[in-house]
């Protein structure tokens, strides 16, 4: 199969490299394959490629993708917000994305941010900027009650570690379908019902037009005001001025964001100086030593179900969203 | 037994209440158990108590300790190096500590803390202050080698929360005495051999005049750049201007400190603006939930082993500190 990957020269840590292909490819039938970061080498290969794999930031760059020869897009990312709606795909393409290479890091990160959520972090870390030495005396993780919304890789990685941490988890899933990660399961219009008796709230899930604001004003109302939020899905999940207002008056303990809207925050937002808020700059899922290692191993398994002629694992549903 | 329970008015949420001494000796034999947390009410019990219950700061209050009849002090604290030296306790009097109340809240802080010193959160937090969006992306925490001097209630429960994230331990105490939680144990002879190979070094050992800046600016400077520090034993086990250095210059990744020196910290102190540091005001140890609770558990264990003529699982060493 003729392959092209195109990186984003703005994000050179995530880039896929001719070596990292080749180690990767080492059991795998030859392909050939082109690399290019500008436009320039996008052009030399468009024509003869078949396979086309890019991040976000350069696929947006490419559109409208013409390749006439184009059969499959494998997005270097697992949420494909970024590139909806799909119209710029060429008829008959297939989108994958790379779903399962985040769960380790997203795993590691909602068990900090719960960990850091139980012991008043966000309130220390307040205290702390402002020189103040101000004690805050809080209970154990362990025995809490977790809500996740969303059971895919992200969710499921950090169910299993908050499960490691002796917490109680509730994964939220659009129709109940069981997961073994999770202690119980429920559809999504269990939602309201399932805040008040939220420890800590995780979103974890995708985001489409049937999750944005999944989390608006009335629901963060529903939540205990000892709750915790982490969101390490889209900061459009949430109403972010109701999160704030929320925040500054403790009706919600803390919460811990890794997506924020928009994304870079600017200087001067007032997301910034939240009260009992720790915001991270979008880097709970991505570990640059295993990313493309990851990446193309997911890849090469949809390639081997493509040649056989079985359903491809990571094909992106267009209508759903992800 | 004649009992008496002397708390701390400045820390009610760590006092010792009559409920709590009601529902932990349901099933004791009976004492005569009086509660103050003034001096007038110490000194209505003073002549007839045999055993005392105190935290260190109510115990620093009532030197020198006359009271005739006492047989045994429960300091309601692990660490005695605040009521050190010794020679306020009456001859023949044996000293108690409450080791073995801590571990589960321990565990917990130096899980939080290694997996934000492995995302690079001190970093990160400092960025937020800033208002900077500034992104680091880091590898996981799981595979990393964690360095923990200790092995007594706080390390080891440090260990086993590293372990259950998939790192592994390295555990020191002064002779090399094999402990089931960590994946090795070393001497404290072989600290300097060992720093350098350390991702994650934790400090959770007794402060006294063997280990006092243990971790001194020479030993600081053996530790790998990437590497990160966690202190939950007590300020003085490290230089402390030598970390600054070391952090403010990058020779050292990051550090969260829940004990520092001096306790509190006052306002306008470098340490406030350190970079890379996390300092948490010394709760990393202690749930208000369940503390009188453990403790009064592990009292009746020890009077259970006194009447019992046996050896007292809590006594403290004098002669060694802890």
């Amino acid at each position: 199969m003729r392959v092209h990957v195109q990186n984003d020269p703005a994000d050179p840590a995530f880039a896929i490299t001719e070596p990292q292909w080749r180690a990767a490819a080492a059991d795998e039938p030859p392909h050939a394959v082109s690399f290019a970061a500008d436009v320039d080498g996008f052009a030399a290969a468009r024509d003869a490629m078949e396979l086309l794999v890019a991040p976000p930031a350069a696929l947006r760059r490419l559109r409208p993708l013409v390749a006439p020869r184009l059969k499959l897009v494998f997005l270097n990312a697992a949420g494909v917000d970024a590139i909806a709606p799909f119209d710029w795909l060429p008829a008959g393409a297939v989108l994958l994305n790379n779903r399962g290479t985040h769960g380790p890091k997203a795993g590691e990160y909602v068990a900090m941010a719960a960990l850091m959520l139980a012991a008043r972090l966000p309130a220390l870390a307040g205290a702390q900027h402002a020189g103040r030495w101000q004690p805050i005396h809080a209970a154990t993780l362990a025995g809490r009650h977790a809500l996740v919304i969303g059971t895919g890789d992200l969710g499921s990685a950090g169910a299993r570690a908050l499960r490691a941490l002796g917490v109680r988890t509730t994964g939220v899933n659009t129709t109940g379908r069981r997961h073994p990660d999770f202690d119980a399961i429920a559809p999504a219009s269990a939602i309201d019902a399932l805040l008040p008796q939220a420890d800590i709230l995780v979103l974890a899930c995708p985001l489409t037009p049937a999750t944005h604001h999944l989390l608006d004003r009335r629901r963060l109302g529903l939540l205990p005001a000892h709750a915790g939020l982490v969101n390490i899905g889209r900061g459009e999940l949430l109403e972010q001025d109701a999160l704030r207002e929320a925040l500054a008056q403790g009706r919600l303990s803390g919460a811990v964001l890794d997506v924020v809207t928009p994304e870079p925050l600017p200087d001067g937002h007032p997301l910034w100086t939240t009260p009992n808020l720790i915001v991270t700059p979008h880097i709970s899922c991505d570990d640059p030593a295993t990313y493309s290692a990851r990446s193309l191993a997911i890849l090469f398994a949809n390639l081997r179900a493509w040649r056989a002629g079985d359903a491809l694992p990571n094909r992106v549903d267009l209508a759903r969203g992800y």
